[in-house]
């Protein structure tokens, strides 16, 4: 019935950063949970559609087991595919047999995946809490060793199905394990979406008081409770400027039956434009991006900005 | 697989209010966009539902003429029914008659629905931004002689579909006319949800720059392109302590084609428990009363927590 508002209204706040850098996983984090067999040539679409929206930095897939995340059966086939292209798209590598992948690939960027909980250990890890960092110890040096940078997740960071809610210090206490072992960066996970915005704020003043440089935390949102974007306000005002997303919001967590999809890289963007936050994202193409995911995948887009737009765009 | 946190862990935020005020507008905001008939008596269950929940102010209805908003034609049958349990609950009236109606019923408390644009002044109420204010004054002067209270929704104050983003002045210049013609109140409404938390900051800080006392405001979102909930807590930082938010995130608005519903109040509920601010509401009964409503309306809540929870509740 009339026009609709494709951009929001730039309208800083002060005290605010700058600039943001999006790490963008829709096509590792999201696709790992899809249900069906999705073609390699749709996922490396998708990743160069991202890079061209100006995506900063494009997990493209995990060198994990296929018995474990069949998925990403085709972890090698789509970082072959892109080649040179795909050279600085950061990989999720489980264990040094990952890893070795990655080096035979010539890539650049590496992340590793650790629980800030017990029980996730246990059941995503088969560890304890320590013995999952011997495990990742071998895996960081080498890729330090070989020249990558390393991304160390910490997930269930804010609550745990199991264990309920988790303490910042024992957040901490095994960010700064990884960070020792020189882990590039930390991505702090709301595995399940439990998180809100003052437990955020606590979260992040508790690397700091122990002397982590805010600019080594990235902040991963899932948005089960609807607490995703409030988060995020809340990472810029304690000063942290990655932030994990999703386009169009795909993804799940399968380890809690209620979890739902990560963070939309499209509401993140809105939220940004308003504040006046740079990103060098190009808005129009990342909704036009995952409205042709959302047909590949046969069902309508999570983010509410991709169902405000997708009609404009596409 | 794994047990549902159905509580958020409480960090309270520094500088934040202790307590928030929820106003309720599910049943006439929410349900005013319904394309099906929905019986009275199950309006009537809905609204005693949500009153039993502990929600502080439940909007029932509107008097608004049936040729116009055919959904709410039951609006005095409904309120006959409530009786002396719907007596505090608000009612929207457009105009005299309306509020004519209200008074024969023995009500306490009414709202007003103007515009902060001309253009939507012109196709919601066929007025001007001036004559709208003086099809208001009588209303509101017999209402409060009365003995009402007198509540002033202003919409589109962020954006507006035909005439873009709103400057915050133009939204001070017609609430703080509202309010000296007798308002008890103002909802500030961003009826398109294209708002964002900087936005939010700076209207909250024109008015009160302009005068007015921050507990004569309420903030009203819409969840168009993700933003309610990060724009509640912009309201929140600038001292606002009214919410209007709908069960269950019923509702949209029929003169934007992409707008989605109202800010969702088990969400709303979700983040002020996180904050550790009160609020008085039982987040069970509510949730569980949403998701009866969803099996009246034949479709699944839009709202994150009634989805992750309703499981666990119903």
């Amino acid at each position: 019935m009339t026009g609709v508002i494709t951009r929001a209204t730039p309208v800083p706040s002060p005290g605010l950063p700058g600039r943001v850098r999006i790490y963008e996983v829709g096509p590792r984090d999201g696709l790992q949970n899809e249900q069906g067999v999705i073609p390699v040539e749709v996922k490396e679409e998708f990743v160069r559609r991202l890079l061209a929206a100006g995506l900063p930095v494009v997990e493209a897939t995990s060198f994990v087991h296929p018995r474990w995340v069949p998925q990403l059966a085709d972890a090698a086939e789509l970082m072959g595919r892109l080649g040179d292209d795909g050279r600085d798209c950061p990989v999720l590598v489980p264990n040094e047999r990952g890893l070795d992948r990655a080096l035979e690939l010539g890539l650049r960027h590496v992340a590793v995946f650790a629980s800030a909980t017990e029980t996730f250990a246990a059941k995503n890890l088969n560890r304890t809490l320590e013995t999952q960092l011997e495990m990742f110890a071998p895996t960081v040096e080498r890729a330090l060793a070989a020249g990558m940078d390393v991304r160390a997740y910490v997930s269930m960071c804010f609550g745990d199905p199991w264990e309920g809610p988790v303490a910042p210090e024992q957040v901490v206490e095994v960010g700064q394990r990884l960070l020792a072992m020189g882990a590039t960066e930390l991505s702090l996970g709301d595995t399940i979406g439990v998180g809100t915005a003052g437990h955020v704020t606590a979260l992040v003043e508790a690397f700091t008081a122990a002397g982590t440089d805010v600019d080594r935390l990235a902040l991963h949102f899932h948005d089960t409770y609807g607490q995703a974007l409030s988060n995020v306000q809340a990472g810029l005002r304690a000063g942290v400027t990655t932030y994990d997303a999703s386009a169009g919001g795909l993804g799940g967590c399968p380890y809690a039956q209620s979890a739902t999809g990560n963070l939309a890289t499209e509401d993140l963007v809105w939220l940004l434009d308003g504040l006046g936050i740079d990103h060098g994202v190009d808005l129009e193409a990342l909704v036009a991006t995952s409205a042709w995911m959302a047909q590949q995948l046969g069902r309508p887009s999570p983010s509410a900005v991709v169902r405000a737009l997708a009609q404009s765009t596409s």
